[in-house]
């Protein structure tokens, strides 16, 4: 298999809005030890590129500066050590960064063989989403079969995920969203939908509660949350679109119910934690995969040139499921 | 063994100041299936018998309006199936309620034994306490050996309890007071103390973080608190002396830090749960208090018919570790 030196991948010209994703030619990566470099078919979009293309992702030093946090693809080198995969291999993986490429590396535990038969658009679309989740709802969250879960914002890419895992796993859902035709979606997925604009979330919950909250909004939901939840309930946030400061908690309700607050960022996590994850999700989720079930809602198709008007519609809100740029 | 009809208890009369708290007669109570009867020698005062007193207790149904969580005595009547313990054995326990008093009825589950030749004040001043940060600090908090931890109000017994099982297994404490003398007592249980009015805590901790914060402040340093963690540090709340609500929570911390805020209340656990912890207590705990380690700080000890002036010294903020009432 002989490599071109030179590929194309999409860079954030400048911290900005959509417009300034734009192609860019650089050298083909080599594979460092314990990597794999993939020849992308694929790519999927996630909340936290469009954060930082806009500037306000807490990025670390050593992170890449490229957007791109997974992608499906063929493996076509090795770095030293890796015996895992082969030449040729299908995986899908989760990038450390420059996944809008036509080539990535990634450390070789941070990828996944591709079950039989599904489509590079679909599997592009599983890593962010399904690492995310399970490290937090399933992780941190500690949701198990039997329990009572609310998932806001159930149709974003995180939101469908969730879903179909709970279902998966024996977990009844409720999940907030903003209009009628979303709501439709979230009962496709056998959770209980609550239209935000017209129902109060912690009155449709009930006296009951819930035994963990995956949270998007932050701030503007913490004391509603707080009040949904059950004994030794769980709040896990994962994004702020309500605000990245909380006012006027009421801490006499996390004594009361023994409630925890906590949640996590991915992409920091070592590569370590990557793959131990990685390593989970192989022996419990892969197995639903691999049947056809819980496979990844697929929103819209861009090219990965147009990798901006990707970005808008997430941005826009509208859309339900995950985005993924098509690369091959 | 001949048992009086009648006894003397303190009551709460009316919410309000320690004045409130006067003695009346009462029958004797009898224990009901699973329960024992002690005739208490001494009993432990602790913050939230104040706080019932002053009517801000979150008292729920079936609570005893009786003050007194912790009692030291003899056991003088078993109710129905219990085996655990026979007439004239030496307890201490975590009572329900009702423990200013000359007898107490208390779960058998909640009580053990009273390491040889410990003295009955002593003893008394043991069960909230150890129940509180063993279910909190190890509990909740999950603080082990080689871990740093942090605890507010050092000298509290909550405190002293906290900071002597820190030294115990093996764990790095910093804890905060407010005086020199209170700093000096720290430092006398091995711990670095902070003069919260002369030293920035976060400062003193410093980049490494702790892996856990006990805190009794609640909203006034919250912020602080999740400056203070480490990667996957916890801040476990008991108390709210700076305030039941919090403002301005950076919400990033808690992702990036992937912190958890949590905290517990003991009264309100089932009586399954106390005897849970009283289990893990007499497994991990008890073998240091038998061999005369960890022994609670007392501060003063008071005639139980003056109660009133126990609490005075409670709430005045001066004291050093336990203060204890003498029944016989």
């Amino acid at each position: 298999m002989t490599l071109p030196t030179d590929m194309t991948l999409i860079e954030i010209t400048t911290p900005g809005g959509p417009e300034v994703l734009k192609p860019r030619q650089v050298p083909v990566p080599s594979p460092a030890a314990g990597e794999i470099l993939i020849r992308v078919h694929a790519a999927g979009v996630n909340r936290p590129d469009a954060l930082q293309r806009a500037g306000t992702y807490p990025m670390k030093p050593g992170m890449s500066p490229y957007p791109g946090l997974e992608v499906a693809g063929e493996v076509v080198a090795l770095g030293e050590g890796v015996s895992a995969y082969a030449l040729g291999d299908k995986v899908c993986a989760l990038t450390n960064g420059g996944g809008y490429a036509q080539y990535c590396t990634v450390p070789v535990g941070q990828a996944l063989p591709i079950p039989e038969g599904m489509e590079w658009i679909q599997a592009a679309a599983i890593p962010e989403t399904f690492f995310t989740v399970w490290a937090n709802l399933f992780g941190l969250g500690g949701a198990h079969k039997g329990q009572r879960v609310l998932i806001h914002g159930g149709t974003s890419g995180i939101g469908t995920t969730a879903l179909m895992l709970c279902r998966e796993f024996g977990i009844q859902a409720f999940s907030t969203a903003g209009s009628e035709e979303k709501c439709a979606v979230i009962r496709s997925l056998g959770a209980e939908a609550i239209n935000y604009r017209e129902q109060d979330f912690v009155e449709v919950i009930g006296e009951q509660g819930v035994d963990v909250i995956l949270d998007i909004m932050g701030g503007s939901y913490l004391n509603n949350n707080l009040k949904a939840l059950a004994m030794d309930g769980r709040v896990v946030l994962l994004g702020f679109l309500g605000g990245a400061k909380a006012n006027d908690v009421d801490l006499r309700t996390i004594l009361g119910k023994r409630a925890n607050i906590t949640g996590s960022l991915l992409r920091p996590r070592t590569p370590e934690e990557k793959a131990a994850i990685a390593g989970q999700l192989r022996e419990q989720v892969w197995p639903a995969l691999s049947a056809g079930r819980c496979l990844p809602m697929i929103d819209q198709v861009f090219d990965y040139t147009e990798a901006d008007k990707a970005h808008a519609r997430m941005e826009g809100g509208e859309h339900i499921g995950k985005i993924v740029l098509r690369v091959i």
